[in-house]
């Protein structure tokens, strides 16, 4: 398996298109966007867990029930959320797609993004669809990120290769997300498209065995967002036999998605509104995988650890109170702590106590990007990731006034 | 029931300090206080639910087994947390107050707050012990108020004067608590003086039905302390029949107990890390008690909603949103929200839809540094109350460089 460039594109039969559709307002930033396959995919989802749900994904899972679809439309800057006629403008948006591409309403999925409880518009959709569709091509996958993202400062875009049966097959995906972000399910929009042939019920199993160990292990601020969707889209023409049982290729297409929806949670934490680190907390030794999961979400959640690694602050003892107050049962005088980045590693912590470090080598340490803080709760054979970002100013800032 | 002055040396027989210890290095700032009953007390305490848990919380329940207490020693800067001789240092530390005061080590409460993990050294209290108790006074709650506190800007002390048996009773309070404020239970240092006379048993029973309403309704920052308890000492000298027995003075002394601890759960979400406002939920129309105190609890707790009331920004989809990941089954359709401060009221959500206000007054409203959300779930007849504050880019720096 190796990392390709292409995104959503990279895979064969996918087209992709990004434009300016004012649903920002006057704001000339992409909002509006469209993937299409030449032939059917099977299609697979999840949903966020907020009772609270968009309207587009009531939609979606309508439309998601026969496991087939062939397009994909998403607008940032309003999120169709608790909007008295959300659900029918969001059928009004598939139909729109399904007359301008000639293909069935019931093959498109919707999904939105942005402001919840603001009325929505059809008018922008309506007027831009013919651009929308004479601009896609098989290069438009960042055109499409584009469209989908927020307050989000990154692009989310990857891809990767691999083989079954000697058929060379791809991934790829876009995602979105910056805030509101926490399991479950965590929390943002993710499009994924392959050209391997699956059916669309192993899909749907592969969805749901890969999503608790990635997207459900990301936080930005504790906020599972309304309108949460991930959908993976497969066409099958790679040409490979089509996976019908959890065979060898079935487990090694896993590992595709897998290592793709790790790459983009990680994106999506590194890319948290306002951060300035991505942190992953790496806990071993649990006694079970629920242990080991809860352990490593608790310390990435910590408003206080959170905001001393933006001060490059090796303050430890929060690592430990946030590990003290996870909702599971282990021994906490057996804890030990690392924290590391890319220029070394520093021990903080042996049988839940304090060890000594240099305050010096630690800032070293901590004023890197990428920190890493390794659990191991020496009760055990399981273990689990978290990523997470630092809390700082700017996150402040940027929901202090994110409608204006 | 009558809201009087002078902390907890308002009951008859209690006197208190608060000096400059230098526990908390070379500032100028009181570390180190002292409260005294004349006589023997009865003693109820409640600690926090982290595994992590501070050495003298563990030396405070061996005293409190036989529910009788003379003295509370608490310091600030250095919580006495996961250093290998805590429970050896605490226990000193009773001691030197049991020598200077001529009474049992263990009719000694002992308390700390402030960084976790850090050696911390006997030498400041021996050398100033003698100092803290010849200052002992019945005008020094204020002072003793000072030396538990840590990033508090606004001393928190209380008191009420009330009857039982036509003897005037009264109880007085001091609390500390700005950062790392989560139920349960949440999560300070509150004690709490009383000169009615009342079985450690019922004074026991009583603080376990006030603290869930109370402070465990309360989050800053969503982290639970390693180092938080309530203790409340009640001396008996207003001369009341002793209460043993749930009977009418049990209900009212519980009544007052409930005020204070409103106050001071008030008190500490007000001056939660960097706050600028107080956020009050009421939620009601709840189907059980349990499901009114989550709704409550997670609106309060949402740093989307909170960063939103920093910027006066009427973001109503965010407290949807927080109802809605709230854990606990409930018709998000029926859901209606208004938000008000003195200056007024708005509605913002009926039957979980938006509805139209005034963005101008909104603003207004929520210029006001208390605002009120009030829910109604209109499910059935329970309701709670929960206190928070808003997110601000003083949070953010308090705690991104607490330890320099």
């Amino acid at each position: 398996m190796k990392n390709i460039k292409g995104g959503i594109c990279a895979p064969q039969g996918f087209k992709a298109n990004g434009i300016v559709a004012h649903i920002r307002g006057n704001k000339d930033v992409k909002d509006l966007s469209l993937i299409v396959s030449d032939v059917p995919c099977s299609a697979a989802a999840t949903y966020t867990t907020n009772k609270v749900k968009g309207a587009p994904l009531t939609v979606t899972k309508q439309h998601l029930e026969d496991g087939q679809a062939k397009a994909i439309i998403c607008n940032s800057g309003n999120a169709n959320t608790c909007n008295s006629n959300g659900i029918e403008l969001a059928n009004q948006v598939c139909d729109l797609v399904a007359d301008a591409l000639s293909i069935d309403a019931n093959d498109v999925i919707v999904a939105s993004t942005g402001v919840i409880g603001q009325p929505m518009s059809l008018e922008p959709f309506a007027s831009h669809m013919d651009e929308l569709v004479a601009g896609l091509n098989v290069n438009g996958s960042m055109d499409a990120e584009l469209g989908i993202m927020t307050t989000d400062t990154k692009p989310k875009e990857f891809a990767v290769e691999f083989e079954l049966d000697g058929k060379v097959c791809h991934l790829g995906a876009i995602a979105k997300g910056s805030g509101m972000i926490h399991p479950n399910m965590a929390t943002m929009l993710a499009f994924v498209t392959s050209d391997v042939a699956i059916s669309s019920a192993m899909l749907d199993e592969m969805v749901h065995e890969v999503v608790p160990d990635t997207f459900n292990m990301v936080s930005v601020d504790g906020d599972t967002s309304t309108n949460d969707m991930l959908v993976v889209l497969a066409n099958g023409l790679a040409g490979n036999a089509v996976i019908t049982t959890k065979d060898d290729n079935y487990a090694l297409m896993k590992e595709a998605l897998f290592d793709i929806c790790v790459q983009l949670s990680q994106g999506i934490a590194k890319d948290g509104e306002g951060a300035t680190k991505l942190l992953t907390c790496h806990t071993v030794g649990a006694s079970t995988k629920e242990i080991a999961k809860k352990v490593a979400k608790s310390v990435i959640t910590s408003s206080l650890f959170k905001a001393a690694m933006f001060g490059k602050d090796a303050n430890w003892g929060r690592i430990l109170c946030a590990i003290g107050y996870t909702d599971a049962e282990f021994d906490i005088n057996r804890v030990e702590v690392d924290l590391s980045s890319r220029v070394g590693k520093f021990k903080v912590c042996v049988n839940g106590m304090g060890v000594e470090f240099s305050e010096d080598f630690a800032l070293e340490v901590l004023t890197e990007d990428e920190i890493l803080i390794d659990v191991d709760l020496h009760s055990g054979d399981y273990e689990a990731t978290a990523w997470g970002c630092d809390l700082t100013y700017d996150y402040v800032k940027i929901n202090g006034d994110y409608r204006t």
